[in-house]
């Protein structure tokens, strides 16, 4: 209940889940990371921590109007800051709203390992979807 | 020649191939965007176009200093602006670089469907990893 | 003629002309950079290129759907890349449009010296401002 | 004493006043927001929310070196969201460092309203000048 698994082409794939249950209305991404998303210096490659952050960030939008945490938003713009390298072990990342009105949302998001340290941040632009686009 | 396949896990995971062949200085991700790379709403993800991107980006200033486009650069900071829905086809990103000096590089990508079509763009700031860091 | 000055009182405080006059649909700030723009280390001010950039990127998506350039649009974000510093004497600022559609348009913009260095590039979201918020 | 006033050309034009004084080693600027800093629509312009973020950012990241604050950092990228317009009365920007090493830090900073309402909030990546650059 709230944790969402394979529901996407890009979650199977990757292999993360996707949890929206917290009372919080903060969407997690939570990811097993390994070699398969590792880039040229063994690190975590920066499109899976954009990927990660994009889809906590997208269904905490989505929170605000949708307790499933179903209803899209798209994504206007993301940024991501590289604080720090992703090593393998459990990742999590999580999304916050900071503004916006009926929609258009701002948001941020971190992305950390078990032991809380920092790996990344973004922020960025969503916009809800209307319903003949979902 | 050039073209880099499976190289990295992120690489085989997704599938797109790296394509630093070009004598313009300028590396590509090419990607047979399918099923598996889709989100909630059945277009590209924002996360695995951030991936190709990134990917295009970071090898480009690579080839600014190995013409074989591996020596690692660590993005520091990644804007993505989502212009147009992904669709299932042949997608290819591709950097250039717009200034920097020799070890900090900023570069733009764009991401298109094989017709032309503008999905994605990109700036980011790039650093160029020190020999202990490979 | 589409050389807009003082218009407002930031125009007015920092001193830049807006040039809407161009048939390319683009939008020029043109500033004579001298010691009021400058930062501690002396040379231009980060937040004074922002606000050139901002402003013909504004104006650019302004003029794409009116001739005057004077229909608001709204930043939603802004991601400003600082490339070299900027010193004194005249610089430029010019947006395009990267794409968007009837209420949302994405832009990037450069700022350059006079000789055509780059100082800083440029990439937004704009939102067209409704007629009960102009 | 700690306040810092009319020390550069840009804080003298638009200004502000840099406060270095906190012992949280968050650098603070402060505004009297009126018709100078304003746009078309009458409210905050864009470029001076870009100007407040980045210099108290920066002055955060140099407080983490020189506990006057005036050690420069040069802004590598700078992207703001503008969450709600501001209007003329008191605002203030902060930093705050969320990562980085000996030579590049990630800031983060907010813009409010004296009420606590939230204008803009920022990210950026800056590089410690070497001495010889200052």
């Amino acid at each position: 209940m709230g944790l969402i698994h394979n529901e996407t082409g890009t979650q199977s794939l990757i292999g993360y889940e996707l949890d929206v249950a917290g009372d919080d209305g903060r969407a997690r991404c939570h990811l097993q990371l390994d070699d398969r998303h590792l880039n040229r210096q063994n690190i975590l490659h920066g499109g899976i921590a954009a990927t990660l952050l994009d889809n906590a960030m997208g269904a905490t939008a989505s929170l605000s109007v949708d307790p499933t945490g179903k209803h899209p938003f798209a994504t206007l713009s993301l940024t991501v800051n590289y604080l720090a390298p992703g090593h393998p072990g459990q990742v999590q990342a999580i999304g916050r709203i900071t503004g916006g009105g009926s929609s258009t949302l701002f948001l941020e998001g971190d992305l950390r390992h078990h032991d809380g340290t920092l790996i990344a941040t973004a922020t960025g632009v969503f916009r809800k979807s209307r319903p003949e686009a979902i």
